[in-house]
C-alpha cells in the first residue's frame, strides 16, 4: 500500500481515532471477560502414567508424609507458600461501592492477573458471602494452609482498618489492604516524583487530603512516616478537627494526630495555601477551589473510576496534576506497588509487612522513575517490568533489616 | 540399531529396568513436586496500556457493574463457575491417615492437575485447619461466590457423611466427596467390566466391602442401586448386622439395608462362597481367606498406597483381580471418574449431583472399555482421553434428565 494514498485518505475522511489510542469499547471490555481472566495449570504436563504415578498416587504420599513429618517441608514442595488470596467482601469496589462479593470478582480475578503479569505470583481471589469481620478474619484463619500472602482488596472502611488489624494478629504471613497500603506507596513515590520534578522538599508542604477512608486515612499515615509536617484530612463532613464529635476509631486517630493548625471548615478552608490535593473521596469538585491553593501546587485527583476534578480542568491551577485512569498522564496505580511489595515479603519469607517495607516500596518506584522525570511523568508507567523487581529487592532487604523473616 | 544384537546385550547384562517401566525413585517424586504442581495464569496477556484497561481499571468497572444488575451475568464474565474447589481437612489422607490440613495439599494439588488435564476444568486446592463440621460447611458458604463446584477429598468418616449431606443442602451448586462416590463409581464400572468378561450378571453376586469408611458405604450404595441383592460389609470389628450395638449412623443403615443373610463373624465367614472382595479398609489380609470364595472370584484390593493382599497372590485365587495402583494392571482410579463427573454437572448447569448422574458415569467408563476387555483389563486405563468427555456426556444427560439443571 501506498503511504503517500493511505495518509491522504485517512485526512479527508476524518476517521475516529483507531488502534492502541482509541476508547476502549464496551464490547472489547466484555469480551475481555468472557468466561473470566484465569486459568489453572498443571506446572508439569501429565502423559504417560510415569507422570501420574508420581504427581498422584502412588508417589505423592512419600511427598506428604514428608510434610507431615517436618512441617516446613511444605514451603518446598506445595504451590501454598507463594500464593496470594486476593480477599475482597464486595463493600466498596472501585468508585462503585457496596455491590456485593459476586460483582467484585472480575476486579479480583484482574487482581491476580497482574500479581502473575508484573509479580510473577500465582494468585487467586477468595470473595466472601459475609461483610462481618469476624467471620472474615475467621475464614482466613482456617484456609491458612491454603496460601502464602493476603491481598484484601475493597472492603469498606472503618470495617478494613479492623479486618486488616486483626488478620495481622492471627496470621503469621504477609497481609495488606491495598487501597490503603498500595495506594498510600505509590502516592507517597508520586509525590516525591513530583517534588523532584519542582525541586521542593516534601517535608515542608501543607498536603490536604479529600477522603477519610481506606486511602485516604493510609495516605495520612505514610505521609507522616515520610515526614510531611502539615496534613489535614476531610470527610464528608469537612475538616476532620479536635473538635469534632462521634469519629470512628480511625477517624479518631486522623483528629489526634493530623491538622496540627486546628482548621476547621470544608474544603476551601483546607484549601486556602495548600500545596497539595489528594482526592480520595469518590466526590467532584468544583474546580474554583483549586485556585485558593499555593503557586506550584500538586493536584491528584485519584478516585476511580471518575476523578474527583477532569485533569485537563485540573492542570489550569497546578503544575502537576495526577489521576488513577491509564488515559491520562500521571497515572497513579497500585501495580506499580502490590506485585513487588508481596514478591519482596515472599522472596525474603517476611512474616509481616513493616512500615519500613512500604516506604522503601515507595523509594524504588521513584528511583526507577529518576532518570525520566517531567511534569507529565511523576511515576513510572504501570508497565514498565523494571518497577516490580526493584520495588522487591528494596522490600525484601527492609524485610531483612527490620528482622521480621523467618 | 540392530535389533538382534540390542536383544542379545540386554539379555547379556541383565541390567536393572529402566525408562517408563522402572519403578519411580524418590528423587523422582520430591523433584516432582518442587514449588508445588499448580501455577495460576492470565487467559488473555497484559502487554499493552489498552489490555490494562480492559481487564482492570477503568473497563473492569463495566463488567462489575453489570454482575451487579444481573446476578446471573457471574456465570458469563468471572471464572467462578467452572472452578472447582478441592477441599480437605487433612484427616484422612491416602492411606496415611489424619496428617494435617497442610501435608495433605500435595494430594489436593494432584487432584487439581488432573481436573485439568482430564476435565479441562480450572481447580484450586482448600484445605483447611479446622476439622469441624460445622466450621468447615459454615466457610464454604461463606465462600460460595468464588466457586462452582466443591470436590470433597480425604476426610474421614463419619464425618464425611455429615459434612457432604450439609453442604448439599446448604449450597446450589454440585458437591461431591471423591473418596465416595469416585470410588463408589469406578468400583460399579470395574466390576461391570470384570463380569462382561466372566460372563456373569452383577445382580447374582455375593459381594463383600472390607472397610465401612467413606469408600465402603457409598460402594455398597451405589451396588444396592445398581440392582446387587448380596452385599456384606465389615468393620475392624467383623461383619456389621443388625445385633452390633453402638453404630454411627453410616453404618446403622448398612446393618439396616445390606447383609440380608443375617452373618455374623468376620472376614472368613463373610469371604465363604463370595464372589466379589472388595477391600477398602487400609489393612493387609491374609490371602488364605481367599481361598473360601466361590469359583471365578473377584478380587478388588483397592487400598493405597498399600493393597490388603500383594495382586500376584490375590491372582492364585481369583480370575479378576484389580488394584488402585498404577503399577499394577486393572487400575481402579477416581481419575476415571471425577474429571467427568464435575465437567457433565457443570456444563450441565446441574445444581446438585443425583445417583442417576453416578450410574450414568459407571456405564460411561465400561462402553469406553468394552471394544478391549479382557482379564488384566476390565477398565479404560486412567490416561485414555476418550473417558472423561464420554462420562462428561452421560453425566449432562442425566442430570437433564433429573431435572436438577438450572
Amino acid at each position: 500500500m501506498n503511504d503517500q494514498v493511505r495518509t491522504e485518505t485517512a485526512a479527508e475522511a476524518a476517521p475516529p481515532v483507531t488502534g492502541e489510542h482509541a476508547p476502549v469499547t464496551d464490547e472489547e471490555i466484555f469480551r475481555g471477560h468472557e468466561g473470566g481472566k484465569l486459568s489453572v495449570a498443571a506446572v508439569r504436563p501429565i502423559s504417560a502414567p510415569r507422570d501420574l504415578s508420581i504427581a498422584y498416587t502412588p508417589g505423592v504420599a512419600k511427598v506428604s508424609r514428608a510434610i507431615a513429618e517436618d512441617a516446613s517441608k511444605a514451603k518446598r514442595y506445595t504451590w501454598a507458600d507463594r500464593l496470594v488470596v486476593v480477599v475482597s467482601d464486595g463493600t466498596a469496589v472501585l468508585g462503585l461501592g457496596d455491590i456485593g462479593a459476586s460483582a467484585s470478582l472480575p476486579v479480583m480475578e484482574g487482581k491476580s492477573v497482574l500479581f502473575k503479569t508484573f509479580g510473577g505470583l500465582d494468585s487467586i481471589p477468595l470473595v466472601l458471602d459475609t461483610t462481618d469481620v469476624d467471620e472474615i478474619v475467621e475464614t482466613l484463619v482456617r484456609l491458612r494452609p491454603s496460601y502464602g500472602a493476603v491481598n484484601l482488596e475493597d472492603i469498606s472502611a472503618p470495617r478494613c482498618f479492623e479486618i486488616e488489624d486483626k488478620l495481622k494478629e492471627a496470621l503469621d504471613c504477609p497481609v495488606m489492604h491495598d487501597d490503603q497500603h498500595g495506594t498510600a506507596i505509590v502516592t507517597l513515590a508520586a509525590l516525591r516524583g513530583a517534588n523532584l520534578v519542582l525541586d521542593r522538599d516534601i517535608k515542608a508542604e501543607r498536603v490536604v487530603i479529600s477522603g477519610a477512608g481506606a486511602a485516604g486515612v493510609a495516605c495520612a499515615k505514610i505521609l507522616l512516616a515520610a515526614g510531611v509536617a502539615d496534613v489535614t484530612v476531610l470527610d464528608s463532613k469537612g475538616i476532620i478537627h479536635g473538635g469534632r464529635q462521634g469519629l470512628n476509631s480511625s477517624k479518631q486517630w486522623v483528629a489526634d494526630t493530623t491538622n496540627t493548625a486546628g482548621l476547621t471548615g470544608g474544603l476551601a478552608e483546607a484549601l486556602k495555601g495548600a500545596d497539595v490535593f489528594l482526592g480520595l473521596s469518590g466526590a467532584t469538585i468544583d474546580e474554583s477551589l483549586l485556585g485558593g491553593m499555593a503557586k506550584d501546587s500538586i493536584v491528584f485527583a485519584l478516585s476511580n473510576p471518575d476523578p474527583e476534578v477532569h485533569p485537563e480542568i485540573a492542570a489550569r491551577y497546578a503544575s502537576i496534576v495526577a489521576t488513577g485512569r491509564s488515559d491520562f498522564p500521571n497515572q497513579i496505580n497500585t501495580v506499580l506497588a502490590f506485585p513487588g511489595v508481596f514478591r519482596g515479603a515472599l522472596d525474603s519469607g517476611a512474616r509481616s509487612i513493616t512500615e519500613n517495607m512500604k516506604l522503601a516500596a515507595a523509594d524504588a518506584i521513584v528511583a526507577v522513575a529518576q532518570d525520566d522525570l517531567g511534569p507529565d511523568r511523576i511515576v513510572p508507567s504501570p508497565l514498565d517490568p523494571r518497577v516490580a523487581p526493584e520495588v522487591a529487592a528494596a522490600v525484601a532487604a527492609a524485610a531483612r533489616k527490620d528482622g521480621v523473616t523467618a
